[in-house]
């Protein structure tokens, strides 16, 4: 059965960002800040009790180290320097998360390290390379796109296992990548949205931007709760994925 | 027999300091930076793995968030933000080391965080909470003052275990407190620092600076390679403590 | 007449905070993060130019480098470090703000350097000298207490001179200082609020909460609009000023 | 006549960088960190003195917000962020080298920033854009490329002035980049150094490394003075300039 995640914990200090505590009682995972683009330590402890209340798994969500710039700027870093900060971010929480007595299960990377990770096999590798090199197994969240099989196969060298997500809101090109947030029709309305996420349900592909058919075969669905309506969207794709496995 | 511990691994991405390689050949225990005052996440893993190298137990050395200030400045967190910034700091190196094969074994406070939890019950109680409540034991090193039975007593009434240890350099007040290095005779001449070594090892007491006798007895002595002369006088150090073991 | 001064300009990067939009055009001056609390490059631009566009004075608002602290907790910086940080963010905000076209005016501490600035002379000094060295001449805006007249001694001394600012919705205790937050009747509700205004504009007076009369005769009333309640009280205590002024 | 420029002030609270006393005595323009990449407040003071006391003309040396990576690494910000921080940066040093009764003289973007200024016009725009926009005129000092006439052109359009810098001891690509320093003969001998100085000097020319003649008529050349050595050469570079304008 399809999984729900979505990314929280992203305060930072005296400043708040996001609904974690609407959300996180209808989502399965929880990709959490680690510090680098938000989330300080009270704010990991506290997003990592609420998924513990909420029976939800947590996972890393390890970003570029850039505050001011939420991880959104793609940085030129070398692959040993990916390596480190990743594994850095990934030891913190799942350090804190035991401690609260619950086990991180996955790494999602954040904003432009994910975009880069899906664009260039350099930057791919040393998170790879991070999970593989971990003291205990993590799964590594990815795209779901036709490259789906190339992605496994480099995991598979290095001994590692993946998740693949879809996007419910997002048109997809002919490629399988998401169509820029700039071009029209990039985010679906909502009932497009729940068509799609139908779609994924029933026949695993999507419906590109051109009328493609696109084969994807998605373990989890990456949804956003910004306000009510998202909040409520999120409560009827659930809805759509708990009709279509019954 | 006194171990001998030292800060290391607190160089920050294009700045260089001190002279880990040179120092982690003569110690027994190395407090390792963890990106708070120094030490990003290549430099923690270089010397984690100069750690392993020369079989040197490492251990955590968290501070306050502080990079300018290299954590030298006492910072007015509530208890709830240092158990946070703790736990966090020695989760990330404990993560990195057990992913490099070796086991972090304790925690060492640096700088201001260190001056703090010495001066300040308030301080030290979420300090020892980090540890408490961490996943697996961690000791707590903390500096070997009259009030060692006090402390003590807070770390057994948490369930944790201590190290107290010894400043070889640094000469002592009456209260077994160090003598600020403003007033003169606060650091000791390389003769002076051998004789209290000495007292140590065969006495378990140091003479303060009004000529008094402290009873000291120290698991760890701390010790500085700052330069050639620094870790020359570490290698007499560990002949002397040798001398008065065997 | 008195004036009317807030808080702006302290959201930061993807974080949102404040309403300044809806506050500018109620107040004279705004106090204007510079960075170290709050406030990006972009962030600083945007409030200097909606303060350009509202006509009101703008300030600087610098703090202690802690952006995860937001400027709130005390640092044990020295001398040196407080005039050269201050100097900073002042030249910053001061270059920014002569690049759009309009003149800082003043420099108010934030946070916790304010409330150290208001009880140590040692805090004190060298925000005084930051502003005193400063190519041009600036205010410093700080409490007004019953020690105005030691204040303006010290400034006169260094050559620079005084706003000084009372609260609108907090209650004094017998020394002039604020209430602590955590006493009950820190904070007025709005129709005592409103009251301590009146009370300021007619008679240069408070009441402290022991009932006592000080004297203040403030400058400028810092004014918060953190929602549409705190935005309809600025706009009544603008008219209470108007009223005791026409 | 050739002046000399170095990148000078890159220490950052307690860690130490460069030479800066050694190489100030030597040099013309002193391109002073401004906190982003290196250059604390203090440390910033301390070389904005040392320039004062030799007589060096100050320069701002903005970088992207990248402490860890010491500015060296490419972010992808956009035309806002990039005019926004330069702007930040030289108006903090701007105002302080002011309040100390000198005038800063010169913007020369920082590793990366300036890497990607001389490849890509979306850079360079918002640069040259923050010095167009300052309340008063700065230079822009860039690389003297064939593309030198493009760039004043840009430069023209804006009202702003341009100051061309060669490297001594780099070698040249055909295109009138510097060769990767991952390249054999990227970094000239001693000798070859010289000798492209002489020819800099003499005919306004540099030789390739295929042999080619470059056109470059440079205002100042780049010098570093990382050890003893360095610093002789810049000695010895200062008397090949002047026995060649004399």
């Amino acid at each position: 059965m399809l999984l729900l995640n979505s990314d929280l914990g992203e305060s930072y200090g005296s400043w708040h960002m996001g609904n974690d505590a609407s959300v996180m009682p209808h989502i399965d995972q929880a990709n959490i800040a680690c510090g680098y683009h938000g989330g300080d330590p009270l704010v990991m402890r506290k997003t990592l009790t609420m998924a513990k209340d909420n029976n939800v798994m947590p996972g890393a969500h390890p970003a570029y180290p850039d505050l001011v710039g939420f991880g959104r700027r793609s940085m030129d870093c070398s692959s040993d320097e990916i390596t480190a900060f990743v594994t850095y971010q990934v030891a913190a929480i799942d350090g804190m998360a035991k401690s609260l007595g619950i086990e991180l299960a996955y790494v999602k990377p954040h904003g432009a390290l994910y975009n880069d990770m899906m664009a260039r096999a350099e930057v791919r590798a040393p998170i790879m390379q991070a999970i593989a090199g971990y003291h205990r197994p993590l799964r590594l969240m990815l795209q779901s796109t036709p490259q789906a099989d190339a992605h496994r196969a480099e995991a598979t060298a290095l001994g590692i296992e993946l998740w693949f997500e879809a996007f419910a809101d997002r048109c997809y090109d002919d490629d399988g990548k998401l169509l820029s947030r700039s071009k029209p029709g990039a985010v679906h309305s909502r009932e497009k949205m729940l068509a799609q996420v139908e779609q994924i349900c029933k026949y695993g592909t999507v419906t590109s931007v051109n009328g493609n058919t696109l084969n994807l075969t998605p373990d989890t669905l990456c949804v956003h709760g910004d306000n009510e309506e998202g909040i409520a969207a999120i409560v009827e794709i659930r809805n759509i994925i708990h009709g279509n496995t019954r």
